[in-house]
Protein backbone atom coordinates (compact mmCIF):
# COMPACT_ATOMS: atom_id res chain seq x y z
CA UNK A 1 0.00 0.00 0.00
CA UNK A 2 1.71 3.24 -1.07
CA UNK A 3 1.56 6.22 1.05
CA UNK A 4 0.20 9.52 -0.62
CA UNK A 5 1.88 12.26 1.49
CA UNK A 6 -0.83 14.31 0.42
CA UNK A 7 -3.15 12.40 2.62
CA UNK A 8 -1.64 13.99 5.67
CA UNK A 9 -1.89 17.39 4.22
CA UNK A 10 -5.87 17.12 3.74
CA UNK A 11 -6.12 15.43 7.27
CA UNK A 12 -5.68 18.36 8.81
CA UNK A 13 -8.51 20.13 6.80
CA UNK A 14 -11.35 17.49 6.43
CA UNK A 15 -10.33 14.98 9.61
CA UNK A 16 -14.11 16.13 11.32
CA UNK A 17 -16.03 14.70 8.86
CA UNK A 18 -13.97 11.08 9.06
CA UNK A 19 -15.04 8.24 12.35
CA UNK A 20 -12.73 8.12 14.88
CA UNK A 21 -11.48 4.80 13.35
CA UNK A 22 -10.94 6.48 10.43
CA UNK A 23 -9.20 9.42 11.32
CA UNK A 24 -7.06 7.40 13.96
CA UNK A 25 -6.12 5.09 11.29
CA UNK A 26 -4.68 7.64 9.11
CA UNK A 27 -3.31 9.54 11.95
CA UNK A 28 -1.18 6.66 13.10
CA UNK A 29 -0.53 5.51 9.17
CA UNK A 30 0.75 8.90 8.02
CA UNK A 31 2.01 11.02 11.01
CA UNK A 32 2.88 8.19 13.31
CA UNK A 33 4.09 5.96 10.89
CA UNK A 34 3.00 2.99 12.76
CA UNK A 35 2.32 -0.81 10.79
CA UNK A 36 -1.15 -1.93 9.91
CA UNK A 37 -0.16 -4.83 12.81
CA UNK A 38 0.47 -2.17 15.16
CA UNK A 39 -2.49 0.07 14.34
CA UNK A 40 -4.44 -2.59 14.85
CA UNK A 41 -3.42 -3.56 17.98
CA UNK A 42 -3.86 0.27 19.10
CA UNK A 43 -7.80 0.01 17.79
CA UNK A 44 -8.52 -3.30 18.25
CA UNK A 45 -9.27 -4.02 14.73
CA UNK A 46 -7.69 -6.49 12.42
CA UNK A 47 -4.91 -5.57 10.15
CA UNK A 48 -7.24 -5.86 7.52
CA UNK A 49 -10.24 -4.15 9.17
CA UNK A 50 -6.99 -1.39 9.26
CA UNK A 51 -6.34 -1.45 5.83
CA UNK A 52 -10.14 -0.86 4.91
CA UNK A 53 -10.82 1.90 7.35
CA UNK A 54 -7.62 4.14 5.29
CA UNK A 55 -8.79 3.15 1.91
CA UNK A 56 -12.27 4.62 2.83
CA UNK A 57 -10.81 7.34 4.66
CA UNK A 58 -8.73 8.20 2.14
CA UNK A 59 -11.39 8.54 -0.28
CA UNK A 60 -13.46 10.57 1.93
CA UNK A 61 -10.34 12.80 2.06
CA UNK A 62 -9.77 13.35 -2.18
CA UNK A 63 -13.67 13.62 -2.92
CA UNK A 64 -13.73 16.62 -0.09
CA UNK A 65 -10.64 18.09 -1.20
CA UNK A 66 -12.03 17.37 -4.94
CA UNK A 67 -15.95 19.15 -4.16
CA UNK A 68 -14.11 22.17 -1.67
CA UNK A 69 -10.86 22.28 -2.58
CA UNK A 70 -10.07 23.47 0.87
CA UNK A 71 -6.06 22.70 0.35
CA UNK A 72 -5.57 24.44 -2.92
CA UNK A 73 -7.42 27.59 -1.83
CA UNK A 74 -5.64 28.06 1.42
CA UNK A 75 -2.37 27.00 -0.50
CA UNK A 76 -2.91 29.83 -2.54
CA UNK A 77 -3.60 31.91 0.38
CA UNK A 78 -0.74 31.45 2.31
CA UNK A 79 1.58 32.34 -1.10
CA UNK A 80 -0.56 35.89 -1.71
CA UNK A 81 0.17 36.44 2.28
CA UNK A 82 3.90 35.71 2.06
CA UNK A 83 4.02 38.30 -1.00
CA UNK A 84 2.12 40.76 1.02
CA UNK A 85 4.51 39.88 4.17
CA UNK A 86 7.29 40.75 1.75
CA UNK A 87 6.19 44.06 0.10
CA UNK A 88 5.40 44.87 3.42
CA UNK A 89 9.18 44.52 4.48
CA UNK A 90 10.24 46.21 1.52
CA UNK A 91 8.04 49.39 2.72
CA UNK A 92 9.56 48.98 6.11
CA UNK A 93 12.81 49.14 5.62
CA UNK A 94 12.44 52.21 3.25
CA UNK A 95 10.40 54.02 6.01
CA UNK A 96 12.93 53.05 8.65
CA UNK A 97 16.36 54.10 6.55
CA UNK A 98 15.00 57.16 4.68
CA UNK A 99 11.83 58.57 5.84
CA UNK A 100 11.49 57.04 9.00
CA UNK A 101 7.80 58.19 9.98
CA UNK A 102 5.95 57.43 12.31
CA UNK A 103 2.32 57.07 11.01
CA UNK A 104 4.00 54.46 8.36
CA UNK A 105 5.21 52.41 10.97
CA UNK A 106 1.90 52.02 13.24
CA UNK A 107 0.18 51.29 10.02
CA UNK A 108 2.91 48.32 9.20
CA UNK A 109 2.55 47.35 12.52
CA UNK A 110 -0.99 46.62 12.58
CA UNK A 111 -0.57 44.84 8.99
CA UNK A 112 2.25 42.66 10.60
CA UNK A 113 -0.51 41.74 13.43
CA UNK A 114 -3.15 41.35 10.47
CA UNK A 115 -0.81 38.97 8.60
CA UNK A 116 -0.16 36.54 11.48
CA UNK A 117 -3.39 36.19 12.46
CA UNK A 118 -3.92 34.96 8.76
CA UNK A 119 -1.43 32.82 8.89
CA UNK A 120 -3.44 31.13 12.58
CA UNK A 121 -6.92 30.94 10.12
CA UNK A 122 -5.38 29.00 7.31
CA UNK A 123 -3.54 26.70 9.79
CA UNK B 1 -41.51 26.56 6.80
CA UNK B 2 -38.93 30.01 8.16
CA UNK B 3 -36.56 31.13 6.16
CA UNK B 4 -33.16 30.91 7.47
CA UNK B 5 -31.34 33.33 5.55
CA UNK B 6 -27.58 31.67 6.63
CA UNK B 7 -28.94 29.07 4.59
CA UNK B 8 -28.12 31.27 1.19
CA UNK B 9 -24.37 32.06 2.33
CA UNK B 10 -23.60 28.53 3.48
CA UNK B 11 -24.91 27.09 -0.16
CA UNK B 12 -21.84 29.23 -1.17
CA UNK B 13 -19.75 27.18 0.40
CA UNK B 14 -21.26 23.66 0.86
CA UNK B 15 -23.26 23.67 -2.62
CA UNK B 16 -20.85 21.24 -4.35
CA UNK B 17 -21.71 18.80 -1.67
CA UNK B 18 -25.77 18.49 -2.05
CA UNK B 19 -27.48 16.36 -4.51
CA UNK B 20 -28.84 18.11 -7.88
CA UNK B 21 -32.47 18.21 -6.45
CA UNK B 22 -31.19 19.87 -3.02
CA UNK B 23 -29.26 22.30 -4.53
CA UNK B 24 -31.68 23.37 -6.81
CA UNK B 25 -34.96 23.16 -4.21
CA UNK B 26 -32.25 25.86 -1.97
CA UNK B 27 -31.35 28.09 -4.95
CA UNK B 28 -34.94 28.47 -5.21
CA UNK B 29 -36.49 28.65 -2.23
CA UNK B 30 -33.48 30.92 -1.13
CA UNK B 31 -32.22 33.06 -4.37
CA UNK B 32 -34.76 33.32 -6.40
CA UNK B 33 -37.72 33.20 -3.69
CA UNK B 34 -40.20 30.74 -5.36
CA UNK B 35 -42.99 29.16 -3.57
CA UNK B 36 -42.60 25.49 -2.16
CA UNK B 37 -45.24 24.78 -5.47
CA UNK B 38 -43.36 26.54 -8.42
CA UNK B 39 -40.20 24.65 -6.83
CA UNK B 40 -42.14 21.46 -7.21
CA UNK B 41 -43.44 22.10 -10.98
CA UNK B 42 -39.53 22.99 -12.17
CA UNK B 43 -37.91 19.99 -10.49
CA UNK B 44 -41.15 17.54 -11.78
CA UNK B 45 -41.57 16.62 -7.86
CA UNK B 46 -44.00 17.32 -5.45
CA UNK B 47 -44.65 20.12 -2.55
CA UNK B 48 -43.60 17.68 0.09
CA UNK B 49 -40.75 15.98 -2.12
CA UNK B 50 -39.20 19.90 -2.00
CA UNK B 51 -39.85 20.28 1.25
CA UNK B 52 -37.80 16.91 2.06
CA UNK B 53 -35.21 18.01 -0.06
CA UNK B 54 -34.64 21.51 1.56
CA UNK B 55 -35.28 20.24 5.23
CA UNK B 56 -32.36 17.90 4.48
CA UNK B 57 -30.29 19.92 3.04
CA UNK B 58 -30.20 23.03 5.51
CA UNK B 59 -29.35 19.91 8.03
CA UNK B 60 -26.36 19.19 5.63
CA UNK B 61 -24.97 22.71 5.51
CA UNK B 62 -25.38 23.73 9.08
CA UNK B 63 -23.78 19.95 9.72
CA UNK B 64 -20.58 20.91 7.38
CA UNK B 65 -20.20 24.47 9.17
CA UNK B 66 -20.61 23.02 12.72
CA UNK B 67 -17.39 20.60 11.62
CA UNK B 68 -15.03 22.76 9.05
CA UNK B 69 -16.15 25.72 9.93
CA UNK B 70 -15.22 27.39 6.51
CA UNK B 71 -17.75 30.32 6.78
CA UNK B 72 -17.04 31.43 9.59
CA UNK B 73 -13.13 30.87 8.99
CA UNK B 74 -13.46 32.93 5.87
CA UNK B 75 -15.58 36.20 7.32
CA UNK B 76 -12.61 36.01 9.58
CA UNK B 77 -10.49 36.41 6.93
CA UNK B 78 -12.20 39.13 5.20
CA UNK B 79 -12.26 41.09 8.50
CA UNK B 80 -8.70 40.78 8.35
CA UNK B 81 -8.10 41.87 4.55
CA UNK B 82 -10.10 45.01 4.78
CA UNK B 83 -8.12 45.86 8.03
CA UNK B 84 -4.91 45.35 5.94
CA UNK B 85 -6.47 47.27 3.01
CA UNK B 86 -7.48 50.60 5.38
CA UNK B 87 -3.55 50.13 6.35
CA UNK B 88 -2.20 50.00 3.31
CA UNK B 89 -4.45 52.93 2.10
CA UNK B 90 -2.89 55.39 5.25
CA UNK B 91 0.43 54.23 4.02
CA UNK B 92 -0.23 55.37 0.81
CA UNK B 93 -1.58 58.76 1.19
CA UNK B 94 0.90 59.36 3.75
CA UNK B 95 3.22 58.05 1.17
CA UNK B 96 1.91 60.38 -1.55
CA UNK B 97 1.39 63.56 -0.07
CA UNK B 98 5.02 63.66 1.38
CA UNK B 99 7.36 61.41 0.75
CA UNK B 100 6.61 60.46 -3.07
CA UNK B 101 9.06 57.23 -2.84
CA UNK B 102 8.82 54.91 -5.31
CA UNK B 103 9.89 52.30 -4.15
CA UNK B 104 6.55 52.28 -1.42
CA UNK B 105 4.55 52.94 -4.39
CA UNK B 106 5.67 49.73 -6.19
CA UNK B 107 5.19 47.45 -3.29
CA UNK B 108 2.05 49.20 -2.54
CA UNK B 109 0.76 48.29 -6.17
CA UNK B 110 1.56 44.81 -5.76
CA UNK B 111 -0.12 44.21 -1.93
CA UNK B 112 -3.20 45.55 -3.63
CA UNK B 113 -3.55 43.18 -6.20
CA UNK B 114 -2.32 40.45 -3.96
CA UNK B 115 -5.40 41.66 -1.84
CA UNK B 116 -7.72 41.56 -5.06
CA UNK B 117 -6.97 38.28 -5.48
CA UNK B 118 -7.23 37.45 -1.74
CA UNK B 119 -10.46 38.84 -1.94
CA UNK B 120 -11.37 36.22 -5.16
CA UNK B 121 -9.78 32.82 -3.11
CA UNK B 122 -12.25 33.45 -0.09
CA UNK B 123 -15.77 34.06 -2.24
Amino acid sequence: MAKDMRVSYLLDFYGDLLTDKQRDSLDYYYNEDLSLGEIGENLGISRQGVRDNIKRAEAVLFEMEEKLGLAARFSQINERLDSIKHNIDIIDSRNMRTYRSNDINESIKVILKDLDRLKKLIT
